[in-house]
């Protein structure tokens, strides 16, 4: 893996260091409404080099990751004499990072760029390895590359701003990396609140990130092991686009995410005998923190019809899913037909007390 | 290099191996109006899989290689179900290739493809190497991925279709291809004239694709190596986009290349001492072949505009240029200052007999 991270609170100095490294004709700084106002000034009082840059703004918001927005970013970078040789900053959460990077990827065939998450969730997965891409046609990362940062600066001094409900859409893919790597790693996880104590999230975080790291750099276009990354993701999908484009109430990616990795943790169990104590352990911490996905079976078509759009899968007529035989025991590419599936949300609705 | 490159004139039993050996989960022919009239009913009647295939067209001319088409290509692959399994069968000009190969290697963030070039030019330059793109503001090929295909397959059998124009602009990235390999191999292209035998023609085009598959195999993402095929680029593109937007008349690219080459032998000349008799038997056959693209010194600000926009350079405020000291002796990165590039012009008038 080529991409850095690093990780520091002086995430000024660690640009300017890097800008001294990569020495690029110019220097682009990518940010959204909220971060142009609030971040950026901040790093550009510590940062000669984000100081000096051009900076482009797109609207804040998943549903402007879009075609627009990127051929806004194309146009900038094409009418202010960007060159392959400059260097784009994307500076926000997992939209800008996904949008910014997938723009400087294949403006000229490829500028190179450095991400720098501001929200818990951007840090812990966006930001970090080389997924980037736009929404299209209502689809989710329907179009996007595969392609590293050459660093993601990471750090925990913006997350100030933001809300509990942004900290703990962040914290659920921390779980997802917690399932990934052991029970011990998981139970430090489910024994923590992401409101507490600031200087043991980072801790965790730099944990956190290390094992999607080391899971990426041994798969960078998802072939075969990075799979294990989709834990909670398919379902989470369809309950995250369900509640977007059925009831006009979108939810939180992270929300979403946790949400599925019950879904996921049932059909664990039911398949590959996942632990009892584990999932309602689990699925106990997700009631209590993020509350309730309410759906009924009524639902269900409308769901499956989602999962089967998810780009995770081989075919369209199958539904593939990363599943686990305990926490650190992940197997990939399970085909699940819809009738287990509609079983496993019957036991979601159980656990979550619908 | 990944890529596969297949000469063979059964180009329907070439694509039947390849769509055994790839096994994809749907197959999707991309072609133009003209290649979908002209050249896939022809292969669908030779070829399961093309028969079996989703065509779906854009329409022909490189004007229509831009984000609209782009962005056309990802509604059809969204909405007939196509997986990341799928394979993309490329078939057309530089057009084609380029731009289907880009919403293939974009489309959930990549698909594989396989070109086959139809064209002389797509032969030889467009559908080897990896750069897919569209152009973008008025730009060529301003965005883009470097990504290679499966396979490329090449044959002449439907050059029969294609103009004395068409036949010498793919001639002269041949011409290019020459003068990187050696004298000998330079001078038996320009004893040849690509309307004529056309068994010797299949030869010739082996052989030259040959050269590039050497350079680019060696430097796929045009670090520096590569660079030795931008021979004649930097000049003819500018020929290129101030015969289109200034003068609204456009000319072929690879007569633009050809013109270019001219340019780019006198640079080398005056720089690097590149051989008098060959530039002028050169200068010779182009004039003859190609006629002449007529200019002034009034038009030189635009033209050396049009080449401080070549994405090629380093910084948007030199000139590079790759050049040769003699035929099959390459010296990348030759940075050049606008009254030398002016005094070229100069010269280039004179061979051109202007």
């Amino acid at each position: 893996m080529k991409q850095q991270l690093i990780f520091t609170n002086d995430v000024g100095g660690a640009l300017d260091r890097l800008v001294a490294e990569l020495r690029p004709s110019s220097v682009y700084v990518v940010a959204d409404s909220n971060t142009a106002r609030l971040v950026v000034p901040r790093l550009a009082s510590a940062s000669e080099a984000v100081a000096g840059a051009k900076t482009v703004e797109v609207a804040a918001g998943d549903t402007n990751k879009n075609l627009e927005s990127l051929a806004a970013l194309w146009s900038f970078f094409n009418t202010s004499g960007a060159t392959r040789s400059s260097l784009v900053i994307n500076v926000g959460g997992g939209m800008v990072t996904d949008m910014g990077g997938f723009a400087a990827a294949t403006f000229k065939r490829g500028m190179r760029f450095v991400n720098v998450p501001t929200t818990l969730l951007s840090a812990v997965d966006a930001s970090v390895g080389g997924k980037t891409g736009i929404n299209f046609n209502g689809c989710k990362n329907e179009v996007g590359v595969f392609a590293e940062s050459e660093a993601a600066v990471i750090s925990t001094v913006f997350f100030d701003t933001l809300s509990r409900e942004e900290m703990l859409s962040g914290y659920a893919e921390m779980l997802k990396h917690g399932l990934l790597e052991d029970r011990r790693t998981f139970a430090g996880l489910l024994d923590y609140h992401p409101e507490a104590d600031g200087d043991r999230l980072l801790d965790l975080l730099r944990a956190s990130v290390g094992v999607k790291e080391r899971i990426v750099s041994a798969d960078l276009h998802e072939h075969g092991l990075r799979k294990a990354l989709n834990l909670g993701h398919t379902a989470g999908h369809a309950f995250e686009s369900f509640a977007m484009t059925v009831r006009q109430l979108p939810v939180p990616h992270g929300y979403a995410v946790a949400w599925g990795m019950v879904v996921e943790l049932v059909l664990s169990k039911m398949l590959l005998g996942f632990p009892s104590d584990l999932l309602h352990s689990y699925a106990a911490y997700v009631r209590e923190n993020y509350g309730v996905f309410d759906i009924t079976c009524r639902d269900y078509p409308a769901l499956l019809s989602a999962m089967s759009h998810d780009k995770k899968n081989d075919r369209s007529d199958r539904i593939n899913f990363s599943l686990l035989a305990d926490a650190g025991d992940v197997r990939g590419d399970s085909v699940v037909d819809s009738e287990t599936i509609k079983a496993a949300f019957d036991i979601y609705c159980d656990l979550m007390g619908i």
